[in-house]
């Protein structure tokens, strides 16, 4: 990899393959979610989570490239420590708490990789891709801070 | 893993492993980092992550368990994108950029597990133990916030 220009490509890819990971593991976890609030939450974000894979493929055009995944390892290591918690939990209790820590590992991982996205797209004087990857940006920090309200609450409710 | 005890005692593992990774990459990065305040921030963050470890094993003798990792696929997978971003980048500029990319990645994937381990930390009664790991948090977003700034600069720099 030469210039910025491919590894632009390069992480868009890899985020491409991501998103579609958290596509097929999302309704999964909402399935097994026991609290009612965790599984809304999983639903809503599987809804933005569709939109942000449409966002990807604008960015795809924009560079004038066809949409396409390339396997990244990070993503599916923490959705593999998602699915290991599904498999092993035997409490409600300790099966909506891993499932809650997985979703934020794989929150923060999409916030680190969507502002590096923007910063380089910025550098690259891709103005609209920036936009539409800030878009997705700033719904990654709001659905992290819907799970940091979760975690907030189930530590209220244990105090209480 | 029926209690949330067990399921801090394996994430817990999971973080000490991972730390001991990031100890060994840290050198690496900053022997290739090609601008000065790059390299300096991979420095400090090494001798900080030795201090983070150390937390660690206090934990773990607060819980009465002896130090031990637990090989965890997402940060394997993190380092291996910061080591293929490394070996396969030509320029200076595509080196940095990319290091600062996996850098950040690596900080997401901190914040998201110590946020996660302080809250547990907390419901599990274990006050000194929070209160050591929320002190590794505060460091991470520290370290997060520098990295920001670098890329700003990057940015800026271009710009100008």
């Amino acid at each position: 990899m030469k210039t910025l220009d491919q590894l632009f490509h390069h992480m868009l890819k890899d985020v491409y393959y991501a998103e579609k990971q958290i596509l097929k593991a999302l309704p999964k976890m909402a399935k097994k979610a026991s609290s009612d609030d965790l599984r809304e939450a999983f639903q809503h974000h599987l809804e933005e989570t569709k939109g942000q894979v449409d966002r990807l493929e604008q960015v795809f055009a924009i560079i004038d490239r066809k949409p396409a995944g390339e396997t990244c390892e990070a993503i599916k290591g923490l959705i593999d420590e998602g699915e290991e918690i599904m498999s092993e939990s035997d409490t409600e209790e300790v099966l909506d708490a891993g499932l809650l820590a997985a979703a934020q590992a794989v929150e923060h991982y999409e916030i680190a990789r969507y502002g590096t996205l923007v910063s380089w797209a910025k550098q690259l004087g891709h103005d609209d891709a920036a936009k539409l990857l800030q878009e997705t940006l700033d719904q990654e920090h709001n659905a992290d801070d819907t799970l940091n309200g979760l975690a907030e609450n189930r530590l209220n409710k244990k105090a209480a």
